[in-house]
């Protein structure tokens, strides 16, 4: 066990962030898991970080402030919040986020908070998002088992077995043996995923159409010059980091106005720890007109209404339903191991990285290649077993990128 | 146990800080002590608090960093930092400090990286230091039971039995049973010794001369303002708090040029995760001239040269020889409870509190009235069984304050 948190810790820091000399590390990190941001930390002071930051957190405080602290405190952001993040961005630091958070941590809290909650942070940290958007800081989400979260993935099972069960497939996804292999494992793995965004960045796909069983008949246009992304990201700067562990999406962005049809979610979405189930969208001209769950309709409403943006679509992901993640069968509850398991869309904010040339343009800029903004971004899955998705190209050719559930090629 | 730490959250919060509906509390943790931090912020929330605002630290990386960091790191101090301690002082927001420091944490770092850290924390904190001399800012210092800090103590114990331990003894000098009548207790025992606070007022002693059989022959001018304080303050809005838990100390200032003569110190100085044995100081005119320790004379010869009113006194202290946390015989290796198991001083500055209309008075002005101001502050045990102190009124006549180590009233 302690062989594999070690070589969990390298892998997020050598190979998630990469991390040079001379740079600083900031690391958010649950105060319950200080044991592994140690670890963490002292790895990245052996390459030569300049110093490493704690970005605290405690579910149990935040939603003790949700349900017990002052109304006023939702709709304000403290200054000293607003320099950690700009500046720490600004000088080009690493972010390493460690997450364990029990999905349903706000059960229950007035869905007002946390919208309003939402909204002031976005608009308070829009100069952060607008260098984050620069792309100069390699960044990695990891996970970490917990009793709340583990619970959730194995119900049956006594607290410290769903522990022990969930690092086990968290150890599984992200390829840790405790064998010192890892970062060999995933240099294999992102070179095979990169292999297969070649081919659909060669198509140039007008568009997508996808359908399956559940009732999802969507037509996706993509951005005129999107590009596919998978398997990680390189910073302006040339320093090459692997935003999610563990990742199998390839991924791009529509064409903000250029979405119609309906969608169906294939899995539960967590959000503001609650689980919406159910969800299925009506979409007009990128527009999501119509939103139902049928259960936590209320949580997902909201979602889409932090600012206009947020009822359109961002980015649009690709992963077969046969790989490791998905075929471990499991319902992790946490959209880092969810999404990749299933094929995905995001509602807000698309990636500049995902057009040609998107790193160094204006707010306008991108807004006229098609892309969508917004202070949000929120995956929801939407893979099947029997979802096809056939790509139109700008000749005219349809060319299936998907049957029965995986890649055509 | 529960109960009992239960009753301690409650002690601190509500006699400790006494925080007040529509007040931010701002909670200095370790990491590692979640659950109490918990625990203290549900009790101001239940009384009205209208955010908890949790500042949490780590000893073992905070030890990483002085040992593994970039050497620029020492010399700045983060703005987003400066922000924090700034903006919620101004707000007139309570700060809790929840400490369980390893005493030997630092042991080893190279001191001039510990000086250099906190003379650039001194500057960048000069706002923030001359706010939180309006006393504007109910605070209060709690400490908790650590295996680290527990296993220094209680040497011959096995771990989980020196935290118990360390525990009850902590219990024993916050006054806690469980059984509910802390704060009681508490309000009792401020009271009692704010009596004797009233009687060394009346005297308004010019100095006092203090004499054991360590070696200590040391005459200390009193500031001509004094006022002698104990057993809680008040905010200058007039919110009652008790700034240490325990306290037993009743204090003041001296005149900084007016102490002449040779103290030696009782106790270990625990500094900068060191340990000071063997403490001498030989001082002219108010002046440090010569300092000397058995053991740790770098870093003691570092801590009073931060800056010029590092090497002069701020503070007079005095404590019975026989008294609770005294009578436990334990060195606690923690300033918290050594200073109040005895008579100590100070060298760094003074509390504006401790001069007549100090609170209102500008630096110059407090300077004029004989306080001492540097960036530092820290205390030093003097007393021991056989001290004794003779007051000198300003008609010239001789008081016995000490006998044989404790009050002669």
């Amino acid at each position: 066990m302690n062989q594999k948190l070690q070589e969990y810790a390298r892998l997020l820091v050598e190979v998630g962030i990469n991390i040079q000399k001379g740079q600083r590390l900031i690391i958010a990190c649950p105060v319950d898991h200080a044991p592994f941001a140690r670890l963490c930390a002292s790895i990245a002071y052996e390459k030569g970080c300049k110093e490493v930051i704690m970005n605290w957190s405690d579910d149990e405080l935040t939603r003790k402030k949700y349900l017990m602290a002052d109304d006023s405190v939702f709709d304000s952001v403290p200054e000293w919040l607003v320099r950690f993040y700009t500046d720490y961005s600004k000088e080009k630091a690493g972010f390493l986020h460690l997450v364990s958070t029990d999905p349903e941590n706000l059960l229950g809290v007035d869905a007002d908070r946390i919208l309003r909650s939402h909204k002031s942070q976005g608009e308070a940290l829009k100069e952060y998002r607008e260098i984050r958007n620069k792309n100069i800081n390699p960044w990695s989400i990891g996970a970490l088992a917990s009793e709340k979260w583990a619970k959730l993935v194995f119900p049956k099972l006594e607290p410290e077995k769903a522990v022990e069960a969930l690092w086990e497939k968290i150890f599984m996804a992200v390829r840790v043996k405790g064998d010192g292999t890892a970062i060999e494992a995933w240099r294999a793995h992102s070179k095979k995923l990169r292999g297969r965004m070649k081919i659909l960045n060669d198509y140039n796909f007008k568009s997508l159409h996808y359908k399956n069983g559940l009732g999802t008949d969507l037509i996706v246009e993509l951005a005129h010059d999107h590009v596919w992304e998978a398997g990680g990201d390189t910073t302006a700067d040339g320093q090459f980091y692997m935003p999610n562990m563990p990742t199998e999406e390839i991924f791009t962005a529509n064409k903000r106005d250029g979405i119609n049809g309906v969608v169906y979610a294939s899995m539960p979405l967590c959000r503001d720890g609650n689980v919406i189930e159910g969800l299925r969208f009506e979409i007009k001209d990128g527009k999501i007109v119509k939103a139902t769950a049928d259960k936590g309709e209320g949580i997902l409403k909201n979602a889409i209404s932090v600012d206009e943006g947020a009822s359109y679509f961002g980015e649009v992901a690709l992963v077969p339903f046969d790989s490791p993640i998905s075929n471990s069968k499991t319902l992790f509850y946490s959209t880092l191991y969810d999404e990749n398991a299933s094929c995905h869309f995001a509602f807000g904010r698309a990636y500049p990285t995902t057009v040609k040339g998107g790193i160094g343009m204006s707010k306008e800029q991108l807004k006229e290649a098609g892309l969508n903004d917004s202070i949000t971004h929120v995956d929801f899955m939407v893979g099947t077993s029997d979802l096809s998705i056939v790509g139109l190209t700008h000749d005219g050719r349809e060319v299936p990128v998907f049957v029965e559930g995986n890649f055509a090629f």
